[in-house]
């Protein structure tokens, strides 16, 4: 019990959830894509950028079997396999991809970047440009010097990276949470390019209750005083902020079934009733804050802030309503929001889904069911594993 | 626009959403009821426990006519009316009660009091005993001596103060949010002596999912530097941290449609657009953060930590399942549920429902709508008025 209890606390933190590898690809290897320099949609300009990626399967000759996964907030780009066969966890959406799986690596080429600004700054997994790195100019950290991004600065620098392979379609896009907003991106800003798009668990734009959120996530980074501004690589870090911010993401994206089921009322430790003082708690609470203080080991605090900034800009190709992004989009589109989410509710993409019908677009919808709410859709993504293959295969 | 918005987000701040007072009952009088000690549930004695209430309408000779009101988290007893006929405001859930509303004063001798550890220590019509009070034996604030306190021990003082007027039954217990906490406390713990329950907005125990939630409110005020471990009293006070923690609550409580229908995508001010820098907001990021310090400075951030633990210790006359809390409860229930409610669902009313059907008790159950979420029970209370009306007459 106590267990499975701290297993799921982790979601966020170490992606325990995929299951092990069905078919065997070969190991996978994390590349790196460097760009001498970057003008980002607020008119910025970065140098030396450089972000990692990840493929599974082959580029035809053709170039034309090419499914882009793009990667939720607390993510990186190892979305399938292993690194080395004796590893215990796969990549997040492993049991959908690979050989013979709903996203068939035998036929496509699945390619997955990390984005700028990624939260995961401490992992040798991981390569990212951010408050974190270095400024060429002046050989420090950025901190909140590094320019404001969004999430279609993470598309364009995407979309370098797919120019140097020399994709010019993508078959399609396929990406949960903050992913399914870059694939919503990558729909209604190159509609021409984009076949097909899966926003799993997300949004054509982040709404005002989302927005007010994210600022919720923020705010305690901000109230650490060893934040400073930003101001603290190589001093102590805004590490207690950073695992508050951590813990209301993990409980934001778990579900109401979930919590009820896992802790009930159950005490963090036996013989410490909560009643009794401050110091003790309810298992929940304890599990969050392990959980949390774990994950801000390997995070940017920072990067959060900017991935927070970034979520909040969203609205696709700055598109001025649902209307008008759902004109722009070519692509055909797979909406699977996930049962009892509380960031991006199916409400949601019913609007979205609604709002392509309206302009005559061609739009599937399905619900990703479970008892973990957001993250239903990373979890118990292979419960619509069949309705993606066949969406691949239209 | 901006008035409107500014409006909302103070929701929970300065409550100005009561309509005008309709019918005259006289100007509300603030009164103090005094204890020489109380001995909490955990066992430890409080000397010189003073709370306040308030009281509309009259007693009868027969001493039934009893209606307790008991308030929320952020609230006090402040339920109806004036306390000056000039003042603007009047009391929370002024629409249904006085003379000829719903909860009819003309009926009924309703009476409202101020909780243990309230929130508003620096209001002058709140009368509390809490973390701030000064401890009799040392002089000094308790700060995080304060023994924690229940719901039961709210409901066990206000018994107190019920005994002292001579109220031996009561027609009612009506509270919204922690005041439907209170309701069924009273309903499971002195079952003989409540007649009738309306917990609006309620439960009747706290669930996993919410015990993780009222954490989340907490943490920030522990994460103020300023709040030194509680012994802030006559020193600058964790003023942010406490701010940060109302903010959460005051977006919890809302509802997503108010989010998205008030402030959309609209930026903090004119010209200038978030995209171009951290200090650059949106509307709902900076109405929510006006909102929140300006009720910061008329609250207690100890006394916010004492309340969050109140509410997660909660489960109905400490009742191991809902089977059981249903089957201790003799009061026909009437539960209102916020339509759109993140801190207590409907679903949450409706287990209650459920369970009260199972045990044969009387138990009816109608949604509050609006656009609001939790507060809807607050602020559109009036809508299931004529239902309140109809129940207190059966």
């Amino acid at each position: 019990m106590r267990k499975t209890a701290l297993r799921f606390g982790f979601a966020l933190a170490v992606l325990t959830f995929a299951q092990p590898s069905l078919g065997y690809d070969g190991p996978v290897e994390k590349k790196t894509f460097a760009l001498p320099s970057y003008t980002t949609v607020g008119g910025r300009t970065i140098k030396d950028v450089k972000i990692g990626w990840e493929s599974y399967g082959k580029l035809n000759e053709a170039r034309s079997n090419a499914i882009l996964i793009t990667h939720f907030f607390s993510g990186n780009s190892h979305a399938a396999g292993k690194y080395k066969p004796e590893e215990k966890v796969a990549g997040y959406w492993d049991p959908i991809i690979g050989a013979g799986k709903p996203i068939d690596t035998d036929k496509y080429f699945v390619i997955s970047s990390d984005t700028l600004v990624n939260l995961n700054t401490k992992s040798p997994t991981t390569v990212t440009t951010g408050p974190a790195s270095i400024n060429p100019d002046t050989g420090k950290p950025y901190g909140m010097s590094f320019p404001v991004v969004g999430i279609r600065d993470f598309v364009n620098v995407q979309k370098a990276l797919l120019d140097s392979l020399g994709i010019k379609k993508l078959h399609a896009v396929v990406g949960a949470s903050m992913g399914a907003l870059q694939a919503m991106e990558w729909a209604a800003g190159y509609p021409d390019m984009v076949e097909r798009v899966v926003p799993v668990i997300g949004d054509a734009e982040t709404n005002a209750w989302l927005i007010g959120w994210l600022n919720v996530w923020a705010a305690p980074i901000m109230l650490d005083p060893n934040w400073n501004n930003g101001d603290y690589y190589g001093r102590p870090e805004p590490t207690r902020g950073l695992a508050e911010a951590l813990k209301i993401v993990s409980l934001h994206a778990q579900g109401t079934e979930w919590a009820n089921k896992t802790f009930a009322r159950k005490w963090a430790e036996e013989g410490k009733n909560p009643l009794d003082g401050f110091a003790n708690k309810y298992l929940i609470e304890a599990t969050l804050e392990k959980g949390a203080a774990a994950r801000a080991a390997a995070s940017d605090a920072n990067s959060f802030l900017y991935l927070v900034k970034a979520n909040q800009l969203f609205i696709a190709d700055n598109g001025g309503s649902l209307e008008e992004i759902a004109k722009k989009i070519k692509a055909r589109m797979l909406l699977l929001p996930g049962v009892g989410d509380h960031i991006f509710p199916p409400a949601n993409s019913q609007r979205v889904r609604d709002a392509m019908k309206a302009a005559g677009k061609d739009v599937e919808y399905a619900e990703i069911d479970g008892p973990n709410g957001h993250l239903n859709g990373v979890i118990h993504i292979a419960k619509q594993g069949e309705a993606i293959r066949a969406f691949l295969a239209k």
